[in-house]
């Protein structure tokens, strides 16, 4: 084998150190592109017999051959070789083995460099469709509980200090829409991603009468690289797709954060279900929200693939250079820890319970209401900001005398304004609060109902 | 104005400590949204004056304030105050100094949190603009470029090894291909940037009748966030613009790395222009390609603000938190890098000189052509693989005696292989070679001079 | 002064472009390292006259001159110009316009390469010393915390759930300990900056002959830098200061996700006092952690700077390149970031009031003392995993009755296990729990004082 | 096994979910650290039974078992269970499997939370020592290339234009500096690797009498972790090696860089041998220089890795989170990475030819020599500004008449001052400038012979 790898250089009179040769190799990580490397080989044998360069003949033996392959490969029975160093090279060393001359013809009119970026396209392209799928089934466990929710009162926080009540239902919502959000940049990426490079050959095209159109057609590809020396190098693709990821795991990394929070016995808001804790080997009370916790962490581990990406790109002369075989490891991390952690979340969210109770003690205690005790001021005349100086002393006051603003008797209140009437207890409740910001996007549980309707609708 | 200040809080009972003030106070970055921050003011003032909430007269008076400060603030004759910690707070304080009462009322029914998210996001899309057309007239540059040396040969690269001839314009339209990209990017992110959080007010949304959709057209949003919470701790639009700003910036660092290794002696394919290098303050000989260096320089910085929003968002529980804070100066770094490096990249292309005569020379060294040959032997029958074994040899031959491929006598190559007939020598040519690739992203000046066409077209 | 900039090359036939000029001026951020150049230029002159190269008088005018300057930078009176680029030839020009003729043979055997690298290392070890003495100051008001606070229990957490009880004095411990470090890792980079690159010339050294012992004896440098080709072109210690700087930002942003989380009203274990809080421009109830916040957003800031200089220096080759100009604004913005970050969490540590009686309420809830339970069966024979698992049980049986550990009855507990006898009380307490960690590092009362005692010691 | 794992917490009732299960386990990765993970139990049982709490029957059991499961992993026989979570859990439940009730004394006074800290540092620890043998077999190579090739002269460059000449030998050594640079901070970093935890038990210390300095001896151990909080979240020293690898590979990438330039046939300046290189399966002529490359590339991953996790670590509150499990992958990844390309860079240079006639011609042009003639013309008294711009006219003349300075004649030279003489074509020599840079540092051959013995001295 290493005979016949060395081919590819007659140049080259001594034989790659064996520690090189398996540094260098991609085998280990690539084959998991063979159905993609596979697919690709049969659409270019297939356009090639079209535009005359193999006979159907030949054509029909190819795709037989690498259709066998793919066989040995899925059964388990194929034996990679790190000698043949990557995945289009131990298969088609294999197509050779077992159809002989024809399959030396394969390879015709393409270079691996079009190769390997066509296979990594394919098969991102490929694992767009089930990050998709368990976003979309996340979003669904979202609304469900948004819907559920929809009235259920806790602390909005700001700088994580109580600020002014919100629907649990509504809280819900503002994680949806960060997914909307990515899933339209993941629309918009895969507009990128799906564009095919096979025909660049190694930089410059070929001088087969290639037929483009006709491969891009069989391998659905929407668009077809117009410049061969870039297509060859592009990796925006595999970056943009890191972005979007970045960004995802980002959302679910505030997500985690929530959920750790309210899990905590001092806020005590959330219930995660034992499927997605585990226990502690030395403090038997332990109920760990290891779920949340690990995708928290694994942020990280998306945004550490993005930068290895961008850096890698930076600087990089055209067209190939051989750091681009780095583009795949973290590539392929990425999509792994997508698919899972979207994956689980979706299940974990499905099965959440909320305290009620709590998040309402919680919501009493803290002046959530002070705004709107400070509109309630302006809609009699006083500007806004008098109204939240006398907000602030009624604050005061309730703080040195340990009472909420609804606990205050009217006399209480009317030493800060004597707008205050009787009808300001109506503004102070809890429900009142929430009812109150019943506009687009405000936190009313008739917002938070129609959004949800909204959302189902767009869906 | 400490006083004013602290009347953010009836809660606090001392001042804010004084390096503290300083060193959490905004006003010295954040100052250069003022336009922005004066025109969402005013937009407000108008809803809420046709909502009912201000009077007419209450309006007018707010704008004419604001309008005042516009102007003194352009004059250079506005006072930033530290104390009054952003512009926000600083126009704010401002306007009641000068319309007295009246101005109190203007924050009716907003927070600071949803005006400064709507702030950067009007900022930003304001910005978008110069940078499209700094990136369009780069665009125009190289496809003057791309057109003018549509003939001339240089040798393809990969490895940076002489791989095959190209033409220069083609090259140039690798370069364009990826600012295609960049500028679909810019206008896919635009889409989530011109999206209006105003009316989320502190997080919760507002006790106003607010009207979220005249707000939005008198500001020219096309969108609305739909969730209060989300819209006020919504950063992503500022990480999918730096994501952008990576990626081209990448591109610009690639450019870079091959005019600085084309401006070596060695190489010298290039003259990038008095204009754009400068000499050294110890070597009077020297011509240094200080633009393009800088840009690659520049890249990673565009990267270091990348990673710091993406950093900074990670983890954050819902909704604002002072964190936030920290994506402003970031996010005015990339954009004010992008714009010089773009506008910069421009004149500088518009000015190159290409030096035809030592590509041809490098081309011919090399043995680019040997692609050629192997293609040759495919056309007259061989298998793919047993042709690229056969170049090899010639080319070691040629390596021994010293002969490029074209320089060889037909029985030299014959050699070889038999089925090598004098028809050989026209494909051995570098003229040959580049317009043999003539399919589509092929290297052929043909191929090139359609492709400007298209892009002009498309433009 | 642009003529004069030219004679930088007599090559160069065409003026700069004036955008290209400001572009690529470094002038505005590298002014402020103006003490250093001047230092540097004193120590080289006054070697050049050591070895013969300028006379003493030549020294004295230089000198002279220079000091000059110093004076009018320090009084607002120079006036810095772009067209001279930097703040080397900025002071040289002004230099030569002072002094005339003689100004012109300071340059002699240097180069701007060897000058910028001296005066950054040298701008760098200044900072230094700010930074140890405020990384000390913040070390000491934790120590003081720390003593005060021995006997304060909390509970410890993992997971943010409740684990075991801990001292809040050995809390504060934890954060000095990460400081100490932070404290040896800036020990161990600061040999590393302080190490002269002057000498070096442009890159290979100079035929003058210099003494580079005579003028790093001048400067204070512990080091010389052995190699001119690396002197010029070596940044690590910037990149390794920024390490330094990202790891005890990492710290400090530890401390304030606690500090937030602390804060808040369902926790309320601390009062960060109003000095180092502010209020809402909406909410007049809120006292928002902001310092913690801030600082915990500045983190990703100096990460950013840290990503730039790593991927700044990728890829560079020998020796210098106009990349390296973009070294200094991260490093900059790092040190300054640095020393505010740190000043303000030292004086904000200094105030912080502990609030005793709510973490001991905290801690009596969540079985924290359930291991000690554990250990006790073990003392009295039980294997490890099988108390684990007994002790599992009782916390079972506890959720269900809604009882802690301590508040069951012997009978209660006895139902677990036989071995348990009524000196199980005592271990079941807070105090019990904690005072039994009496080992090095452990959590007791004693062994904190023991710590602080230690690190007073050895400060 | 599924049950027995959910013994971890009596708390939880629902079993964990299949997913969940294999999403949180980390086995799959851990399992390198079977060694450290028995070392440390070893020394942990030994500790246990000289302080009491094992009987030393036990602790022989135990420790026997322990060998006989290190054997099983050895030879492959061992069953890694993703139920049983990690390598802690897979030992000890063989462990019991094996020796049965003894086996569930063996985590006494200890807990995951310690023990995953201290393998990972012991584990680290190990690696360290290949890590420091590869690199200074790179700094051997470095140095025979540096003796080998001290009069070897090639263009020195900045802003890649060449600038002096300087000797082959010289830059290596520049090389070699930084690899000096890199070795010391291994040597800090591996200070505060090699702090144990053990004794931190879960967060708080352990109720057991341990003995933690008698556990450190038998581990080998520098010092002792001083907090235990701080003990299991410490992850500075998995961040401060990143941070130390990322400037080994920022190095290594810059050798690159260079090796690649100079490979290219527009340089030629070295071979870097067959063994080192690979062709292309399309282009028969080619020799790519691979190894260069990919490292270059893999510089990268090591970034990204670094960035993963200080990102990790950031806002992280006390003690422990699930977010560290994410720690070993990114770590185990930089330590492959360092070992794979310090040894084959090793080699790499080992095998390295230089074509010094190459580079001696490409010295030639350039004007690399204008310094000497200014610096002559400096030691004839001219001021060193003026000096500069006569040799800038010199060579403005030169590039009209194609001359470069060594061509040009007295009368042609004297033009531009008269007090050149016939001296000065000693100056204009290449070796006479490289000689003439003979101080400390310089690139005169006589102070590379000089650094290399002073290295080899110092090794």
């Amino acid at each position: 084998m290493t005979t016949n790898k060395k081919l590819s250089s007659a140049r080259l009179t001594q034989p790659t150190d064996k520690f090189v040769e398996e540094f260098t190799a991609s085998v280990e990580f690539d084959q998991r592109m063979f159905r993609q490397d596979i697919r690709g080989s049969i659409a270019h044998a297939t356009m090639l017999t079209e535009v005359g360069v193999l006979t159907p003949e030949e054509r029909d033996q190819i795709i037989d051959g690498l259709q066998n392959i793919e066989t040995e490969i899925e059964n388990g029975e194929f034996e990679w070789s790190i000698a043949q160093e990557d995945v289009h090279m131990n298969i088609e060393a294999r197509l050779i083995a077992l159809i002989g001359e024809v399959g030396k013809k394969l390879h015709t009119g393409r270079s691996r460099n079009d190769q390997v970026a066509t296979d990594v396209r394919l098969y991102l392209r490929d694992m767009i469709q089930p990050i998709r799928s368990e976003l979309s089934r996340l979003q669904e466990a979202l609304l469900n509980v948004a819907e559920r929710e929809a009235d259920t009162i806790l602390p909005g926080f700001t700088h994580l200090q109580t600020a002014q009540p919100v629907t649990f239902g509504h809280h819900m919502l503002a994680w949806y829409e960060m997914l909307v959000r990515d899933a339209e940049r993941l629309d918009d990426c895969e507009k990128r991603v799906n564009s095919m490079p096979l025909g660049a050959a190694a930089l410059a095209g070929t001088t087969f009468p290639i037929d483009r159109e006709m491969t891009a057609n069989l391998l659905g590809f929407d668009r077809i690289c117009q410049n061969s020396l870039d297509a060859v190098s592009d990796r925006d693709f595999a970056i943009e797709f890191n972005s979007f990821a970045s960004i995802l795991m980002m959302h679910l990394s505030r997500f985690s954060e929530e959920l750790i929070i309210w899990s905590s016995a001092q806020f005590d808001y959330v219930d995660l279900g034992d499927a997605f804790c585990t226990g502690s080997s030395i403090m038997p009370q332990k109920k760990n929200p290891d779920v949340p916790e690990l995708i928290r962490g694994k942020t990280s581990r998306v945004y550490g693939n993005m930068f290895n990406l961008l850096t890698l790109m930076k600087n990089q002369p055209l067209a190939y250079n051989k750091d681009n075989q780095e583009d795949k490891e973290p590539l392929f991390d990425t999509i792994d820890t997508l698919i899972g952690s979207l994956r689980v979340y979706a299940d974990m969210m499905g099965a959440i319970t909320v305290k009620a109770s709590n998040m309402r003690q919680s919501a009493l205690r803290g002046y959530a209401t002070a705004t709107d005790l400070a509109d309630y001021l302006v809609r009699k005349g006083t500007p806004f900001r008098d109204a939240h100086e006398v907000v602030g002393l009624s604050v005061a006051y309730g703080l040195k005398n340990n009472k909420d603003l609804s606990e205050m008797s009217l006399e209480e209140l009317k030493q800060f304004s004597d707008q205050i009437e009787d009808d300001v207890f109506d503004v102070l409740t809890l429900e009142g609060s929430v009812a109150a910001r019943n506009h687009l996007g405000g936190t009313a549980p008739e917002q938070v109902r129609a959004a949800v309707q909204r959302a189902r609708f767009s869906r």
